[in-house]
């Protein structure tokens, strides 16, 4: 087992911790983009309230429900519509090692779902009509690009933005478990992605100036 | 002016050169994120086909129709919903720098709409439900959180995405000159930002070593 690696048993098995449980909601599709690249998977994160992209789910307190039931809970009111998870859909559990700056000490719970396309397309219409939290806990939610087009946008470009926890790793692990995209590919994409990365530093430097500018003239 | 920098006719007297339009839409809000922290401003940004954040817009060919014209197309289509942009919403041209990865020498416009609270929510909808672009151009709509909660969530995060384009630097500007978020908020925003960034690329390269170990063993 990876480092921090738990047995959804041993996880459960440790008192005093606290409990976050993730899924991720996915689907197979034969659309295209642009009626040419293949989209293959529907893959759906989402936009957090504080600012990060992750998964659904949330906070989950394994004394008063199952991790299953309260991943429900959470996936409800995040995504207005009630997504049953259950034990079989139990990938990794994990404990957040004390040296991350996101939540020392927390277990984290990681789930994936497999739904039908309609399913999850109104996953994604509930989420900003029904849901509780949009606006709130869920600013947004996205779908992964799989593919890669010519000038490299799709998979590389969404893997250099920011996210929580080891939502980013949770992502990775689980296109490589399910074969939805090559570890070459998924190699060469996460280069690329570190090159973009270094890219983005700079436009992140010039708009500090900007706002050093502003600063003054304010 | 900035660098780069043109006016609207100046824009449209270069010849040969191709335009894209983008708008920023947004509103005010009393809404609170948990009922404590202001959430102020809804700002409407997305999730592009290429994985990178950016407004909503796009190429639009001046000789069969004027800009507006052509960005209340690219809007009808990447949010379901018509909405009228006028010059009078126009905020900037800019001439793409020949050093630039993304699209050197194209001219982009910059608009910015203020709307009532409402639209903005019917936006959000007819993008998910109604707009063409929905899993196409469109991977899915997000808000921009303009705040900063305790452990520093909120706009530093955000603001290290990966941004198509000038985008990053025309949201940065937008807040400063609508008086969206203090100078001194702002850049104190982007100095975490760039703190954050050098924490990303530390996952960046483990999630490279993850990919390297499965290439192996696949």
């Amino acid at each position: 087992m990876a480092s921090g690696q738990l047995s959804r048993a041993e996880a459960l098995a440790c008192s005093g911790r606290r409990h976050a449980c993730h899924v991720m909601l996915y689907c197979d599709t034969k659309t295209q983009l642009f009626g040419r690249f293949p989209i293959r998977h529907i893959i759906l994160m989402q936009m957090r309230f504080d600012g990060l992209l992750g998964f659904p789910g949330g906070l989950v307190n394994p004394s008063k429900e199952t991790l299953e039931a309260g991943l429900g809970r959470e996936v409800l009111e995040e995504l207005g519509v009630a997504v049953p998870v259950s034990v079989e859909d139990h990938v990794e559990s994990r404990l957040v090692p004390p040296s991350s700056p996101y939540s020392p000490g927390l277990i984290t719970h990681f789930y994936v779902k497999k739904m039908e396309e309609e399913q999850i397309r109104e996953v994604e219409r509930a989420a900003v009509c029904t849901a509780t939290d949009h606006g709130q806990e869920v600013l947004g939610m996205v779908r992964v690009p799989l593919y890669t087009m010519r000038a490299g946008g799709g998979l590389a470009p969404f893997l250099s933005h920011s996210f929580i926890g080891n939502a980013r790793s949770q992502l990775v692990d689980s296109l490589l478990r399910l074969n939805m995209v090559a570890p070459e590919e998924l190699h060469k994409a996460l280069t690329h992605s570190l090159e973009m990365h270094t890219q983005t530093v700079e436009g992140l430097k010039a708009a500090l100036e900007q706002t050093e500018g502003k600063r003054k003239r304010f």
